[in-house]
């Protein structure tokens, strides 16, 4: 913490400062200057609480220093991190490609879509059991009953799968039963789901929420972290902006994201777009990008999706996107 | 829906496009036009799903005509909504002022708070029993044990009490033993919560996520109004945007959503303040932009509240602005 | 500026950086700390260019401490700046009323408003000479020859007249017939502009950028200032956001640049705003939160008016915008 | 457009509407619904101004469905546009790549960069003649004498050069002694610059502003190709979000706007980031989206660029940018 004194504080104004911060415990080092006064604190293991130095008479300023996430940050933790999800490695030198339908449908359709994934080389399986958003008028999901659906999809398959969880009340049932878990972004800041989280055997994919920054995001992360959660995926779905497209889908985040922190990112390109046409050249931006995979919604008969039918794409296109990300592992690395 | 043809369609794409319309049980009108034809759906009785229509050749856009919310919106309840919290009258003609310190603290602390706001003529106290926020580093609050010091503000002061829910696993008990419960902005698209909420007897106030749209908030409260819960009150408390603030406190949204909804609507501009001294000015005008009231984080000692005390008024603040408060009620109505 | 070194950064890291600082000619002062070591440059007198010293190795981020501002700041001048423009004071405890079309029309209706006006007790006269926004498709406005229109305005009813500068070309030409010029929004950071608005003879009244930050708008008046240019007027006049309105008035605006600025600061709600129903409830909120004056867009025959006929009220709409304004003239100081 | 009634209009609001519509020379056709009467406005060729008809009873919304631009729109124009930069083809199958120092420096120093950058097989160069921002503080640029430094680039390498236009003023001269020029983002809305720009000889580069949403670009575009201007070429560097970042590089953009015009559409990741060492990975993304050609900033010696040394790579970053293209080269056309 940088305490800013307003120009031309008097020796008492800063001496009250200074008084102030030995009594939190900490050291003040007075910094004069040509036009500004600043008192540092220093001695402090963590964020310091400006609240009371703000008040102080001849206070401009407080100026965190300390970042307020340790645990999930490169400093701390400067290799990548590589999750297993169900034996797929999620983080390292290769992209994983995530892939199925939005919602799980019937048995015979789930099935049917994860044999043609299975077949076009997806590495995880992917489909929600709610709904795909707020209102009485969405489809509302095939609830739990769809768990029985993902194990015969891993079953017939061996792909591993992964489906949502959102409601406290069920989360511990529904990660008994899949490979690992996602977080969706509105419930970025549920903190009784990230405390679930937090304490779940199976690794926790955590979405970006549509409005917070990169820092609250890592934060939301940090809370699993500081709970000995160690498997935790991040993953990137469009935030929102003052344009007229519903999310954005930011991945200029990526290369910040990565740089900030040891933890993997995914990209879902499916959820950020309105039109299934922009999901190829996402996806392949996105791997470009330095994402470490992507999370693709597809269908065998995408028009009659149960849920998000205009975003989601056919098997040909999903192997259109297989070939470029074969393309895209002949990069230079950087 | 009004399904927009691409320039110069060919009499096939616009049959094929009216006997899809036929295949859902609607009524086709087409609306030629001299660079464009248009074809209406017609004999919905609600939003129309796009996703068919759009693939289909020869259409370029589709445009939906119906709102996506009814139960909530003012065109089908044309009359305030007005809603009754432990007596007190919320969207009357009388605006209402809620105030508290933001977390529960210790008994005495507490009451103190609330006999000092009693004096002040605060119509509501509001207090929160769990975190404010999301990370390892927060206050985790002090947990449903501050029922029980709500009680004893109700108790001595006759205050009604309001906190907030945020975890459906205890949300049913909480909110049996207060006068309403409020639904924080970051859970405001938290499914399971609103399902919750949708069934208390006590009314929820439900804040405006930091990135929804004005739309989205009042599809969040219809979700609530499709479960048969009347007593809903809105409350505005900051969103998201390109400036440097945290949030921006969206008084524009006052009179937009007083239009559209018959529900009140709450302005909270504490949390969405960075600073003391400009609650006061935005109380201000919360109040003259037409709000059903606002709620205030008042404490008897602000510079120790547990959390938020940067943005927490001092008593003699807190009774400046109930001045204000009659003031603006001498204002004409429009 | 304050160099924040990486965890446990080298003596040799530490040293390259100190010498450095004394390189450009200011000094360094070390501050240890339990995790971090901070770099402190003193001695500067002004914002110091971070780009080298970022670069240096152990060095993980550069936070600066000195605002970018000077001119504009309440530090450095803590009396408000009061803006005298054709004998009216903008910025004194009285709040000012402009008033008039969005653009200027034909002579015997421009006049027609202003006697209008006039009876109404606006303070000022304003009027646009040029388009409303790009596009082929716009209204052009009626250009230079529309200076004669706003000269006769004056004549009939001696309010001082003001209008828009968007050209280098004209700006000076523009500036000797009105009382005060306006540079829209989206000119804030037409350098060219600025720097002939900056010689005027003129008061000139600056709009916010759609998307500028508080502290970029202060950037762009401080540039005025430089050139000892003392007669600036801020104009907050709706900003982007993520929601679905064009523009969101930022009333919360108004505090936060009250305080770090000695600038007036003007709302103008009709142009924020896509309908006139919000007009008078924003305007009382903008006034309530402490404008030194609203900006309205009036018409006689509002449904008629040229230009943004959707947003500009009537005259008795007016009228009762006016009544308001004398009630909150009589609230308290704050 | 489209005219949507109240809910139960009468027919005598619904023979006004009718009414009002044939007033303006169009066609009115009712389309009855089960909730909600429709009126559709047909015989328009261009948008139909909505202002009147809003406002008569019984109206509830009037929804545009003529797209406000045509000229730029893949609908009327659906091949590529293709723009000739100095015989350089700027939207065709090879993406450009366009770079050069942030301004123009010493003749030197400039010269030096572009044969560092023709031995990398640089498309074009660009460089600044003028300041980097608004604002006292800033490196004010090099001015129009720049221009003979631009010619000395092209003679000693052969590279066209592309350099910005801001004033009215100069736009011309500066326009005939290069090849071709670039309108900043923050001139976007800039009518004065787009009404010179649209009669120059050179093509013209538009930068979307920093808050411009797709629809307003693309409208800005149409008003050059509105003069009869063709070789336009937009470029994306950047918007403003709630997030951290000061610009967010809209990748997503690109597949976006490339569906909806046939305008070619470079991306600047440079001026989008705030470090060097996210240029890469941006590039590589931007290209692999689909943009017709990458804009870097690029310096010899990065550290002591004049401006921008922050995000300003070096010659062997560039190289790696270079083999980057040549691999998204031998991407699938999709």
């Amino acid at each position: 913490m940088l305490v800013i004194m307003q120009t031309a504080p008097t020796e008492e104004e800063c001496g009250r400062v200074e008084a102030a911060i030995r009594d939190m415990g900490f050291t003040p080092l007075r910094v004069p200057g040509a036009d500004r006064t600043a008192i540092c604190v220093t001695g402090n293991r963590g964020p310091v609480d400006p609240s009371f130095l703000i008040r102080l008479p001849g206070v401009a300023r407080c100026i965190p220093v300390t970042k307020p996430f340790k645990l999930v940050s490169r400093e701390v933790h400067p290799a990548d991190t590589v999750v297993e999800i169900g034996g797929v490695a999620v983080g390292g030198p290769d992209p994983v490609v995530v892939a199925g339908p939005c919602s799980v449908e019937t048995e015979a359709r789930t099935v049917e879509i994860a044999r043609a994934l299975r077949a076009a080389n997806a590495d995880l399986f992917r489909a929600r059991l709610g709904s795909e958003g707020v209102g009485p008028y969405h489809f509302a999901g095939v609830g739990e009953e769809g768990l029985h659906t993902l194990e015969r999809v891993r079953e017939e398959t061996g792909i591993p799968v992964i489906t949502e969880i959102a409601d406290p009340r069920t989360a511990e049932r529904v990660a008994e039963r899949v490979d690992a878990v996602e977080i969706a972004g509105r419930h970025m800041e549920n903190e009784a789901l990230l405390e679930i989280a937090g304490g779940l055997a199976v690794p926790v994919i955590l979405e970006r929420g549509p409005s917070a920054t990169v820092e609250e995001w890592l934060m939301a992360a940090e809370s699993l972290l500081a709970r000995e959660k160690r498997d935790v995926v991040l993953c990137e779905r469009g935030i929102r902006t003052g344009g007229q497209r519903r999310t954005l889908l930011d991945l200029h985040g990526v290369p910040v994201v990565r740089r900030m922190s040891h933890l993997p990112v995914l990209v879902d390109p499916s959820h950020a777009v309105a039109e299934r046409d922009r999901v190829r050249p996402l996806a392949r931006a996105a791997l470009s990008a330095g994402a470490s995979g992507i999370a693709i919604a597809v269908h065998t008969h995408p028009d009659t999706a149960y849920t998000d039918p205009m975003q989601t794409v056919d098997v040909p296109t999903f192997e259109g996107i297989q070939r470029d990300r074969a393309k895209i592992r002949e990069f230079e690395a950087i």
